[in-house]
């Protein structure tokens, strides 16, 4: 039995009559599913900072460059005063065990309080990396800052930042160098509050147009 | 059992050293699952044109704006070409049933050929918005360009565009806003050519910290 597929339309003037919540889960997951990460900073005066990111964007290899979106109301503007203050953080992935932990972090403690002591998540530290790592993280990422770009249309702000080290948990490493996320339990999101799990269907080979396919024939 | 956790380490001099391909699987991978959509334009001169993105970023709910990042060698520029010269495209799901012709659709075709002709994806058209809509698709926005943002470091552009309509399978759409891409089997990707399902783990509540909870009880 095949299901009639019946889509619904809105518009502009529909999303403005809608209520901030709404228009808020609506936009949050139309997208599709996101990348889930951890965020550590340490302030000017050495004060360690956590914060719960969706927004990180792979913006090339060579050299390896992430963006991040920081927005003014849904995440704490510490992480980014942080990353200006001092030109360093870590990104951290978020497996399924420690969920309930990570989107703690996503509330508005002041800057006073560590986010790693209040989620009960441990931070860890290496060599002369000035930004604090999540220890039980599986693949952690040590960036220093770039560039950034204010958005003008609604002032969030996109920060680059080039990846100057790596912790990666050897199970999930393979030989071509893909880091296989559901080997070690990792999760995404969608929305500001859902959480999944994820599994492989395929993996597809390099695509070629018809012509290319002769050619190299 | 508990297996013990074993990370391997590598810097910068480590990423420079790696092959070409190895450093992309690499770092296409390691920040986490991605969202997938295929993106439709027109060019100036009417073509149709579609192509494959990985890099679609919430960037706000009011105005409802997106970010998608185009890089110079992965994707087709053509797409980029036709928004600047329209100012107009759109943003369409990838369901789990059709995924080997939305990554044909990453293929790199020729201007002259229309990639939805080429993947074997049926293009559709809505009253006056220029650019079209993939047909099957069950979550999909049309979006007019916004702003644009070129990343120093590496040449990339951030093309901001802003959701002017949107077409949503009604048993996606949640009571309070939320889309469900799991409900309408649309996949996430991650690396360059790996697709995934997705199933829920769990939907947390609004975090708080303590002092706020304590606040509003």
């Amino acid at each position: 039995m095949i299901s009639k597929m019946v889509l619904r339309y809105f518009n502009s003037g529909d999303f403005t009559k809608w209520q901030q919540s709404y228009r808020r889960n609506f936009f949050n997951s139309v997208g599709g599913f996101k990348s889930l990460n951890l965020i550590g900073t340490r302030s000017a005066r050495g004060a360690a900072n956590l914060g719960l990111f969706f927004s990180v964007t792979h913006l090339g290899s060579t050299p390896p460059l992430v963006g991040v979106v920081f927005r003014s109301q849904n995440v704490p503007r510490h992480t980014l005063e942080n990353i200006y203050d001092t030109g360093y953080f870590t990104i951290n992935s978020v497996q399924k065990n420690y969920i309930e932990e990570a989107h703690q972090a996503s509330a508005k403690y002041p800057e006073s309080m560590s986010e790693f002591h209040e989620v009960g998540l441990r931070e860890s530290y290496h060599a002369n990396f000035l930004a604090p790592y999540v220890e039980s993280s599986r693949v952690k990422m040590g960036l220093k800052f770039v560039e950034k770009h204010d958005i003008l249309a609604n002032g969030t702000t996109l920060v680059v930042g080039e990846v100057v080290e790596c912790w990666i948990d050897g199970d999930a490493l393979n030989p071509d160098g893909f880091v296989d996320h559901t080997e070690i339990g990792n999760v995404a999101v969608n929305g500001l509050d859902t959480y999944y799990s994820a599994t492989e269907i395929k993996k597809m080979p390099y695509a070629r147009t018809k012509d290319d396919v002769k050619k190299s024939s």
